[in-house]
């Protein structure tokens, strides 16, 4: 068993770096907040006697030798950005308990065949740079380097360029390395776990992801002066959009959901008619053609609402995922821990996509996911018990070592 | 008859500063740009032997001697504040107009009894810091200095430190001065005398104004993971009140609008469920009945959404003004000015707010109006033509030079 004091030590020093307004985190992929957590981490790493890669995206690698050096690693780890208001766990479980494997392993001496190697990978959040989880889509081979590179931020920011100043570029070809298997810790994210009273979700799926941008186009006028049947309201033909979203997410439960996260109004002035908004639909389900259908049900009601109210509207898809289905045998790796550990646990769909739901498509994968209290995530007041990190710490490492061979 | 190229050169001249993006201007109060185009103004007018007067609210007052120095004098003029998407002549004609009658004046040799004062008031847009037309409100008493010095920009930066910062901030008390008469030029920033192919609008009242901040309050939570039922989706709560607002203002046409021009989204991420959402909605009428009426039923309806969703609601009155009915003797002048030059007039409720509005609770004041391009203002696109600001101007001059007495 893993050392939980230990581990919970690791993540509140964690959290110290680039804190947020409530109690949680505003560790911003490629901020300097970012730089200073990366460099904890790496010391982390090297106080545990691995050795740090970084590739040029800016995962980071930390690998502990194997017996036998030319075997394949098995990889586990997660992300280390957060939301603008994130919380203090979200990602940084999974690495910091991967960590904590290298540590525990370190005390008890043990020595595993296969190398084991801790990773961070770049940008999971997506928020100040869509999409999100890019750089393990990079490593996938889902995107193009050059493509990443090019994304920009509401500062006109390119992530190439935030990445060199942070001075988190590596040399290392991205996607060159080849694993035996990823397992990736993660919290849920979600009320199920809690609600079913059960210490660990073993990952069977993952849903899928659509983000559409959408773009309405009206005309900034005065809001005074202009008569009612002259305007055209961009902020109106958007909220019209958004209560469309809500519908067609509903008219699928319980197995989808729809919402839009991100709104710009332009210009933004109390007295001007919006002529410009920008928002961006976030839509979700197990199946792949429900996430279809909302896809196109999102354009032809969009489009109803542009034509009825005289407006411009442009779609552009962002983001997005198929839903996923991880290997088979790291998911028995995961709940034969479980079951040997006597964690009570259960199956889950992972609502939110994760860096594993790429690396799924290069490497055998699964994740495993404890409670979060209400579900709640995404929001700085996200929290965890001590426990339920031990739990799903215990189960990762039991998976990693049986999968790495003692 | 003003000369209408120096006029219109020295409009162009103007929008050179704080160009916008689309043809139009950026000169928000209390910028860089602000002061630059205040600098300007000051030049032109000492050049045309006026002395400046600078209040401590940076209110800029120049003064072109009377015969009778002890005469009250009569004032003249409007804003050089602009939108941030804005237009090379809302306010800007006004305050050039008035310059363009002492120019005019002197090249005449015309002396006038009364001294003319021509006047730049601060903060008339209310995008940066709002209520809209801040300082003609606290010369005229509606507001104190100490409460529009405490205004906060959207980054926090007050109001008094950045009229101190930009150099415009003046040691004259504010409202000290005494009026005879104030007159402001206008474009119309609506569609209706361009509809009725009419020179000149003899603008007899204003509508009135209510600016209700409006904070919507859920739960920020991930978009892909947080159950459809469990969400409090504060972006959601906003489109159904934007619904509302709508068809609140449609109820009482052709005589009262309603938007919000004035958006954010907190944390504004695409995969966080918005948790709070601030707007500012727009309610104006002509009459006062029907804006108390407006505000009531927002609150109302805002309050049944939010109860409805799970959300929390807070509303909050930001800026207003009750509608005003201009001195009967300053809009005879401006009638008879249009009548005698042979302009083709028509009387007019201005749609929008102005520093005259405020004015005239100290001191008898009218407007007049000249057309704008299909009604556009508040828009980089706003024009209109040399014509029609020739007429505006003309019309200015007589009612101004008729109640200054040769
Ligand atoms: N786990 C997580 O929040 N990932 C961000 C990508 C997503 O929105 O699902
Ligand atoms: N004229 C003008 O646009 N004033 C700004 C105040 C208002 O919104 O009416």
């Amino acid at each position: 068993k893993i050392n939980p004091d230990r581990l919970w030590d690791s993540l509140m020093e964690m959290a110290k770096i680039g804190p947020g307004v409530a109690g949680g985190n505003n560790r911003q992929t490629l901020t300097d907040a970012d730089a200073e957590g990366r460099a904890l981490f790496q010391k982390w790493c090297e106080d545990a006697g691995c050795t740090m890669g970084l590739d040029q995206m800016g995962n980071m690698f930390a690998r502990r030798e194997g017996t036998d050096p030319e075997a394949l690693p098995v990889y586990v780890g997660s992300h280390l950005d957060t939301q603008p208001t994130g919380g203090k766990y979200d990602g940084v479980l999974g690495v910091l308990g991967g960590l904590e494997i290298i540590r525990t392993l370190n005390d008890l001496g043990i020595k595993t065949k296969h190398p084991i190697v801790v990773t961070n990978f770049t940008n999971e959040e997506g928020t100040r740079y869509a999409p999100a989880m890019l750089s393990s889509g990079v490593f996938a081979g889902i995107h193009t380097q050059d493509w990443a590179y090019d994304r920009v931020d509401a500062e006109g920011k390119k992530f190439g360029d935030e990445l060199q100043r942070i001075g988190w570029r590596g040399d290392e070809e991205v996607g060159a390395r080849k694993m035996k298997a990823f397992f990736e810790l993660h919290i849920e994210q979600g009320p199920i776990l809690e609600a079913e009273g059960k210490d660990i979700g073993v990952v069977t799926h993952g849903q899928g992801l659509s983000w559409t941008q959408v773009t309405v186009t009206g005309k900034d006028a005065h809001t005074g002066s202009t008569p009612m049947p002259m305007r055209k309201n961009a902020g109106l033909g958007m909220a019209r959009i958004l209560e469309k979203v809500d519908e067609i997410a509903w008219s699928h439960k319980p197995h989808a959901v729809g919402a839009a996260g991100h709104i710009d109004v332009y210009p933004n002035s109390r007295n001007v008619i919006p002529g410009k908004v920008v928002f961006t639909v976030d839509f979700r389900s197990p199946e792949l053609s429900v996430i279809e259908d909302m896809e196109k049900r999102l354009r032809i009601e969009g489009q109803k609402v542009a034509d009825d109210m005289g407006l411009e509207i442009a779609f552009e898809k962002v983001g997005g995922f198929d839903p996923v289905a991880f290997d088979e045998g790291c998911v028995s790796a995961i709940r034969n821990a479980a079951e040997r550990l006597g964690y009570s646990h259960m199956n889950l769909i992972s609502g939110a996509g994760h860096d594993a739901c790429w690396i799924n498509r290069v490497a055998p994968t699964a994740m495993v996911m404890c409670p979060c209290v209400d579900g709640l995530s995404h929001n700085e007041a996200e929290e965890i018990t001590r426990e339920w990190a031990q739990a799903g710490a215990d189960v990762l490492m039991h998976a990693v070592v049986e999968t790495a061979e003692v």
